[in-house]
């Protein structure tokens, strides 16, 4: 998507091989910067700090990571390093599931390469690829879900108003993103749109990263409070939910991050369409019990501390928000029940969330 | 309640007379102050910069200001002069309730007094019995609530967890609090008990305000992000909920803080009581159709900026938490259908949030 006019990917591969480039998420939305991955160590790291984040990016850097590692490998060692750097990478951050499926699915297929030459051949066009792909299911999820916003547009004179919740964009993804993905190709195509951005406390994603996105492609767009969206909804001011999803059941359940069960609860209240778009890569075919999912508590400095730009000295810094004698509870993700879910909006098309719509998309 | 083991009351008249003793809410959590009011001007920015908040504590602190009035004015025109302290103290926060009522029913009292010095008693004896009065409503309301909480404790080896959202608190109140009262007294009476303090969002009441207050007393809490109380309530992490209520009309619907209604939804969806905790004052007669309440729209900065302990400098100190580019939205209250809502905790006893609830309890 664009940037002050530019086309931008998350990540992307240079000219001069051997180098590819990220942008920096960690300094969004302050400052807007691209660091260079010259080596496997780089990637990691970029995943290791959260220069780069959102499942299919991370996959993504993992793949290119790979590709890297072979680049500057030794020619006495190459195979050895490339299988080291295989492992090491999963390792970056072990919850994320696309990791472990990007790196296994590349070195499944570089398993047999007889020479360093070969090996570097074969992981700069997998690599490649493997962006690739997953832009090209991102743009599937959005023609798919732009469907739903034309429909709506046919019976309204005014901007169609959708709701999201968390960062499911183009800096989560390589490019499109899921959630968002219908709503640029919208705006692309010149029906009116115009996006509530829920804060998502507590790491703001939506206020930090998704108004960012949607601002500097140019989509209209408001941040509100995690708070606001219910009464957005009492008033008729939504008319459409899209939101992201880290892992779904084969029977529909969603996990999402922590407040999308609000949200659809809301949704369902006022009669307001509730999607989740997701690659269907997020499903887990195994899994049809949500009450199995552990949901990750993470740390109290999250909610205690707000990083921004300070008034005085327009730097970067950090402000302790509330005392340091409460306690805080941080649980990242809540589960929305299937029966709240309108829809789920993948690369493959629509379906109901249920075993038999699941099914019927990928069953056949 | 206390504060570091010693009893304090929001607003508070010394033993010398013509001087009033608040709280300097603005610098809680990060600090504790003591602010003197000396004359009805003093009074008047104590409301109007928010020194001191919420509905029931603005009427106190008008009350004191129209004694201070009195106790300063000139032997000449004292009567004028109170006559145009009462109108100024009204202008003070527009939209306060509370406060034209204070003020108006003070001045009522006194409109046949015939000198200074029985003006300057009986405002004195008026304006502490106005703060005693808050007091036993908000003791009775506690009173009614404690109730709820000794019977679900019977049921329960556990602290009985309570939700609550905002702050309706004592800091907002004179002592006691509404929403918080039930749960001081039990914790007073050795009941164990456990808040959830939702953030609260854009102005972060619950975490400045409920838990300061909460953790000076001592009563056990962990603060939340508002996206959390959904999920915990999923889980069973939630027993009861008990917020306060800006307005709420004959019929039972509830104005209150943004995002009220979100947690009201969580709770009917998974069968936990949801209670409002207000004085009867907050009821509104003549109101039967929440339509007709227009909800405030606030300004963008209570999204833009948070306000914090500086990371390094340890002064408190301001950041911009996202782009400026972006536009807001901040509606600062929704409404709560009476459908949600499982009672109504006043002064006067427990009702159904229903004309005939509310008529059972005030029309008798």
């Amino acid at each position: 998507m664009r940037i002050d006019g530019t086309h931008y990917r998350s990540i992307w591969m240079e000219e001069n091989p051997g180098l590819v480039k990220v942008i920096d998420q960690r300094r969004l939305p302050f400052e807007f910067s691209v660091l260079e991955l010259k080596n496997v160590n780089d990637a990691f790291d970029a995943i290791a700090n959260m220069t780069v984040r959102g499942a299919p990016l991370i996959g993504a850097t993992a793949a290119f990571g790979l590709y890297l590692a072979a680049y500057r490998s030794s020619t006495e060692s190459w195979r050895e390093e490339v299988q080291a750097a295989s492992e090491n990478l999963i390792s970056a951050r072990p919850t994320a599931v696309n990791l472990k499926y990007a790196v296994e699915l590349l070195m499944d297929k570089v398993s047999s390469v007889a020479s360093r030459e070969s090996m570097i051949k074969e992981l700069f066009h997998l690599s490649i690829q493997f962006a690739e792909d997953e832009v090209n299911r991102s743009k599937k999820i959005g023609e798919h879900g732009l469907r739903l916003i034309k429909e709506i547009h046919k019976g309204t004179s005014r901007p169609v108003n959708i709701l999201t919740h968390c960062n499911a964009g183009w800096l989560a993804c390589v490019d499109y993103g899921t959630a968002t993905a219908p709503i640029y190709l919208a705006h692309d195509q010149g029906i009116p749109v115009h996006v509530w951005v829920d804060e998502t406390r507590p790491r703001n994603q939506g206020a930090r990263l998704t108004a960012y996105e949607l601002g500097k492609h140019g989509v209209p767009h408001t941040v509100i409070v995690d708070n606001a969206g219910g009464h957005l909804m009492q008033q008729g001011e939504v008319d459409l939910v899209i939101v992201g999803s880290d892992r779904t059941t084969r029977t529909g359940d969603v996990v999402n991050k922590i407040g999308t069960y609000l949200k659809a609860l809301a949704a369902s209240d006022n009669g307001i369409p509730f999607y989740v778009a997701l690659p269907s890569s997020t499903i887990d075919f195994d899994l049809s019990d949500s009450n199995q999912i552990e949901i990750e508590n993470r740390g109290p400095e999250e909610l205690r501390y707000m990083e921004g730009i300070n008034s005085e000295t327009r730097k970067i810094s950090r402000v302790r928000i509330f005392s340091e004698d409460s306690m805080v509870a941080n649980p990242g993700f809540d589960v929305t029940p299937a029966r709240l879910v309108r829809g789920l909006i993948t690369e493959k098309g629509i379906c109901n969330a249920s075993e038999e719509g699941i099914k019927s998309l990928f069953e056949n």
